[in-house]
């Protein structure tokens, strides 16, 4: 998986977990995209520093999903879903195709 | 949901977040189902002590699915692909059901 999109998955299901701080600096860094230099300017701490805060946020999620396993599961099931859903189209199944559309927005 | 049923959900999903400690009692007294004072015993603790660690784990159980609400995703997608399963019947769209007793096993 791309590391970008594997960030984004693990801060969606575990970025409640980090600081007020943390979520704000790792949002502006690996979500918005800003560079380390503008979001160090504008906390006032040294590009070194959002930097260090950044490696910091991606251990803390690892380390929650090498203990709850939840992206996996969820990747998992979101992959079956989408055969489920293959599949209701072949037999027309549109209350089927339904409820998958349902799920697939949740997860 | 009866309190048993729920705190067995909260361990599901994030006791592993607990202390190695903390997650014996609370197998032995929750899951187990052995008493206070057994435990208390076994550990060389005083009752109130077994008591008070468990209202904590149900503490900081809760406080995680305050934030993280992963036991509530998960039990309306369960409600969900159970839906599912049913509509196949009526299509036997036997593929559909067999993937999602799959889903159902992980959840």
């Amino acid at each position: 998986m791309e590391k970008i999109v594997e960030q984004t998955l693990l801060y969606d299901f575990y970025g409640e977990l980090l600081t007020e701080r943390q979520q704000q600096v790792y949002e502006s860094v690996v979500l918005e995209d800003y560079s380390l230099s503008e979001v160090a300017e504008e906390l006032g701490i040294s590009r070194q520093g959002v930097h260090d805060m950044i490696k910091r946020c991606n251990h803390t999620l690892e380390e929650y999903e090498g203990k709850l396993h939840l992206v996996e599961k969820f990747l998992s099931i979101r992959e079956q879903v989408r055969r489920i859903k293959q599949i209701a189209a072949t037999y027309q199944a549109q209350e089927i195709t339904e409820i998958s559309n349902e799920i697939l927005e949740e997860l």
